[in-house]
């Protein structure tokens, strides 16, 4: 009884996707969707990306939380445009939100749309968002089985941001183990180590931001 | 649309949680469902109080995966008797699953009977699996803004293990920051402050587990 109802709210979540997915072309803007675990760094990554870019991309960000408006007070600190969605209660983003949250951002002044979801490592992986690209977080506290455990996302994404490399002395994290199963699940993956609290790696990081913005700038 | 049929599922594992809860009610035997994010440390907690605990208790787990079954292998080297679930993608438990799992298990040979939940803070919350109580496991690596991110989870369980306190000194954690939400959404929420790896605090998480089972051993 509840499949139909589930692939029709696929259906439709994905039609408004497309549109979305028009719109940002239409004007080159890159839109990066960011999954992870609660607590995993998405917040603090946006932070220093949005302070450490700002003279080189106009960003701007879309924040999904089940309640409270906090993660779009930090990034908006920075100086970026920053929306609030709250899902009261819901366990993901969808199409709809997206397109709801752009009634208060202008896609012809950005260069780069971060969509923070609701940290949750299993249902934002199913609801595409119009998204060039999934990007998946793993912090080194959480454990190097995460890619076996929540295979989907780790498949999907084309990034992914292993935070708080700072912690491995103190942890059990087997960096290999995780990179092989990472890499085992999606060849094509980048992998990026980095410490949001003491900005190591990040270099890595937006290295990556300035290839897939040139990208899509030339596509 | 979708709200009529979200609400049937709900009111049928509702249906099936209290089935189960009379089931458990006639043996006598305490059901605590552990739900955190991934990576908290609920295979850990497990992994410690199935052996430290093993002559005084006949304790049971069942292991709620979306694939592998690492936990269930983990927990199982204990000695403990272990049943592994893969919801195959799915994002939490239900009555349904935890029934089918005790065609593998006895309930007359049991005291304590733990679920691990789907690692997720949002929707295993919303599903009545028939326990007793919710244990809510949260790691100070996640972020002491987690309770207020995360509401019905913490408003909902009767205990909140916090873990990994041993990485207290090489994190931005405020232990009393953390406590005051938990305790403002649920007054009557006992909090535990423990290290799964050094063992510290563990005794504090026993003392509870011990009144839970007396309680309902003279139920």
């Amino acid at each position: 009884m509840e499949i139909p109802v589930i692939r029709n709210v696929l259906e439709a979540n994905g039609k408004m996707a497309a549109q979305l997915r028009a719109l940002f072309a239409r004007h080159g803007v890159l839109v990066l969707n960011l999954i992870s675990s609660p607590g995993a760094g998405k917040t603090s990554l946006l932070e220093r990306t949005l302070s450490d870019l700002r003279e080189e991309f106009r960003m701007a960000v879309i924040e999904g939380d089940l309640q409270t408006d906090n993660d779009a007070r930090r990034v908006a600190a920075t100086g970026a445009r920053a929306v609030q969605i709250n899902t009261e209660g819901g366990c993901h983003l969808d199409s709809n939100m997206v397109m709801d949250a752009l009634a208060q951002l202008d896609p012809a002044a950005m260069d780069i749309l971060f969509i923070e979801n609701v940290g949750n490592l299993v249902c934002p992986v199913e609801f595409d968002c119009g998204e060039d690209a999934k990007v998946a977080l793993l912090s080194v506290t959480e454990g190097d089985d995460k890619p076996e455990k929540y295979p989907l996302l780790f498949n999907l994404a084309a990034c992914m941001v292993l935070n708080k490399v700072d912690l491995l002395p103190h942890v059990d994290f087997d960096m290999g183990r995780a990179r092989d199963f990472a890499t085992r699940l999606n060849k094509d993956l980048t992998i990026c180590e980095v410490s949001c609290r003491t900005g190591q790696g990040l270099e890595d990081w937006y290295g990556w931001l300035r290839q897939q913005r040139a990208a899509k700038k030339s596509a």
